[in-house]
């Protein structure tokens, strides 16, 4: 039997403490439990009035897409009257106002889909739907932080996050990092010398695929880094957008190479490095799932998962901003997964992404040792859309202020474009750092034709600056 | 030609403050530039890979509602290429990171409704999308106001917003109503003999059809308030989902006498009472429009209007946190009101939604009439939903402490609920109005059957009250 969680209620900021469930919407119990109570209570607009019929979309067959011709489409689709065989809700039901952690339905393909997947080892863990991890990040540091607040984070991170913590006035507590990501040595160095006047209580990661850095924790390190978490009891934000986009040992090649046998390096879900979510033990762990990377992003659909009484408190705060996610993208991603595609079509789709984005990650980095060669480190990603390039400058240009604007100026004449490393650090003055030597490549949007060239163009740019292959 | 706006930037908090345009977005400019440049820039999935073929919806015929029989629908659709002729954007763009405003040809659309329908008097106005008015305010509010700064607000207001201002940590400075909503000589009473540590800089308010006192503000009334608003220089947030649900001067009659003469007391949108928004000369006001009432609410979508410097601070805000609004609902409420409906069909879609609420509440106010009498007192509303009842009790349980929860338990024993008043009160602490003599009924949802029952059964409650009809 898994155990109880830890407590952290002591942890949450008196924002996060002046959240309660809202009078009316307990009211809400005295309909739910009298069939034959007349509520004139709810300010709800009436749901017949509501002009929509009907609401499909097509999709593709998983393990398919628009890249290949003549692809194979199936339409699925809401309706005025629930579906009865799946306990899928109506059109009527999406639309309305709902509450609670999202729609029922989806709700409970998010919890079977996080226990296959991750299984957590404590008792009393839920989940509960987001509009994305980007809003989901400022919920679950509002639990806990207030402005002025210190948060632990990677030396380099996610522009999104650090945007994110800079208006809502958080210290940055820069942490290093080596090919794996964030170091157990650094992170328990920087919570032990910690004399900041408030304490530290989060650390904010993105363990697999990291932006910008590319990087992946192995298992190993992800026990160090929760062992150190506990020691000194940080709570830890697991972002991870990239999970299912990983390549486990899969080796660069070219793509002739990349055969039905080469594939099965791919871990499907089966060997994908396990989250941190689910070693566990304490319900330490906020983790932010979403459909950003692995449906669209602009679903604007995600997922929370964690302990409940924590969860409870974003719910609160959903309530009073975001309320539900779109009751369309609710209402097709629930048909999508629970009936249409199903859980294991959802696993296939999963597998396709894998192929395509290895396949694109094998044709940057060919480039890369092609045509860059020593002009810059790199680690190989084994997973995500990045790749984190640092730049081996000759010693006369190594050490020269502005060199690295030059090199962006000097690329966007040579029409090709990567984002300057200081743009990923946490700091509110980036002036310490606009010489960075690094550049962060994204292989995930561009096409393979352009991945290629891309690559040429910046081996030519970095030519001029003396580089050498 | 009209006058450049107030600046209020001298008013925005610090949050407000630390909010800027990302670095990562203004790189997207040298792409917009330069169609040859190869950009390994944005972290973007490939679109290519999004598994949607066509979304679509069925629409009912603007005027028409799915309480008729055989009602027609057509079916409008978002493609995976670009509609040419009205500019409405892919399925791609829609479901691909957006940024900005919103989706061009939806901002297009509300710029043109909101200069038809309320022509603001400034230059420099703008409009941008929101997930819905509730997490709109939070954006707004926080423009301006940290935690413990005092917001004005009416005696009697709406729940969520309550608890946005609650736990944001805001100070509810309450000012009185009549039967029009907020009063001029209260607001300015409160303003001049204000001596709070903090300034009051912010006023709240839903000038139509209030909830939960259901009353509207005349054009007079709306001058008048605006007049104080400038003396005292407070910013006004103009929170109205229930502007196009007007009734204008149509008395209450019953459901035979709605005759098509009789409806032409509906305001449609020509004899809508112009909102603070269109009277506003000094880019005072940031008025929140939404989606719920008169589309659905789960759509999760409305607007923001008000001057560009503002809404700039706003989008860097929703940057960070929502990002774009979901891109099916996007996609199909600019099909649906660009090129389906169109903006005249909008409109006779408003007409009608005026035509079913209007008969719901002569239906309420027909049984109020009939079965309850001088048991209560009730301002007759002339737009929105609620109903706010004010019980004339008897001597003897006027002041008798927990006569309300008495006469709450009561209802559900009775098979009928109305919203007791101290939800509405605007304090951390209700206690000292659980006895305030109001309840809110809503009859927008009930069915119109259901809604004259739910008066007599409270008839049968409050005589057992000594209420005397």
């Amino acid at each position: 039997m898994s155990k109880l969680p830890k407590n952290f209620t002591k942890y949450l900021s008196p924002k996060a403490n002046r959240r309660h469930i809202s009078p009316l919407r307990k009211l809400y119990a005295y309909t739910r439990n009298d069939p034959k109570l007349i509520s004139l209570g709810g300010g709800f607009p009436n749901s017949d009035l509501f002009p929509f019929g009907k609401f499909s979309a097509h999709v593709v067959q998983p393990g398919t897409s628009f890249q290949m011709n003549k692809v194979a489409l199936s339409e699925i689709s809401i309706d005025r009257s629930k579906k009865e065989v799946s306990g899928i809700e109506s059109l009527q039901d999406f639309l309305q106002y709902g509450g609670g952690a999202g729609a029922a339905s989806l709700i409970k393909f998010f919890y079977q889909h996080m226990k296959d997947i991750h299984n957590p080892k404590y008792q009393d863990w839920g989940v509960i739907s987001s509009v994305g991890s980007t809003d989901a990040l400022n919920k679950v540091t509002e639990l806990f932080l207030n402005d002025g607040d210190p948060i632990l984070i990677d030396e380099w991170s996610y522009p999104t996050a650090i945007e994110t913590f800079t208006s809502s006035g958080f210290q940055m507590v820069a942490v290093k990092m080596d090919s794996e990501g964030m170091t157990p040595s650094s992170l328990d160095e920087v919570c032990t010398n910690w004399n900041g006047s408030r304490p530290l209580r989060v650390v904010y990661m993105i363990p697999t695929g990291h932006n910008p850095a590319g990087c992946t924790m192995s298992l190993t390190r992800r026990h160090e880094i929760y062992k150190v978490c506990q020691k000194h009891d940080i709570i830890i934000i697991e972002d991870d957008p990239y999970y299912f986009l990983q390549f486990n040992d899969a080796p660069v090649v070219n793509p002739e190479q990349e055969t039905e046998e080469y594939l099965k390096h791919l871990p499907g879900t089966e060997k994908l490095v396990p989250s941190i979510l689910s070693i566990d033990t304490d319900g330490r762990v906020l983790r932010l799932d979403t459909f950003s990377k692995i449906l669209a992003p602009n679903m604007r659909l995600g997922w929370i998962t964690g302990q409940k009484d924590l969860l409870q408190k974003i719910e609160n705060h959903v309530g009073t901003t975001t309320m539900h996610p779109c009751g369309f993208a609710q209402g097709i991603a629930s048909v999508l997964l629970n009936d249409s595609w199903g859980p294991q079509g959802f696993i296939k789709h999963v597998l396709y992404l894998q192929e395509e984005y290895l396949s694109r990650r094998n044709i940057v980095m060919s480039a890369v040792n092609e045509h860059l060669g020593n002009m810059v480190s790199v680690t190989t990603p084994v997973g995500g859309m990045f790749l984190w390039l640092k730049v081996n400058l000759p010693p006369h240009n190594a050490n020269k202020p502005g060199v690295m604007a030059e090199i962006f100026e000097e690329m966007i004449k040579n029409k090709v474009m990567l984002v300057p490393g200081w743009q990923f650090a946490p700091a509110l003055d980036t002036s310490a750092v606009k010489d960075a030597p690094y550049f962060r490549a994204a292989f995930s949007y561009a096409s393979k034709e352009q991945l290629t060239m891309a690559i040429e163009r910046l081996s030519a740019v970095l030519e001029r600056f003396g580089c050498k292959k």
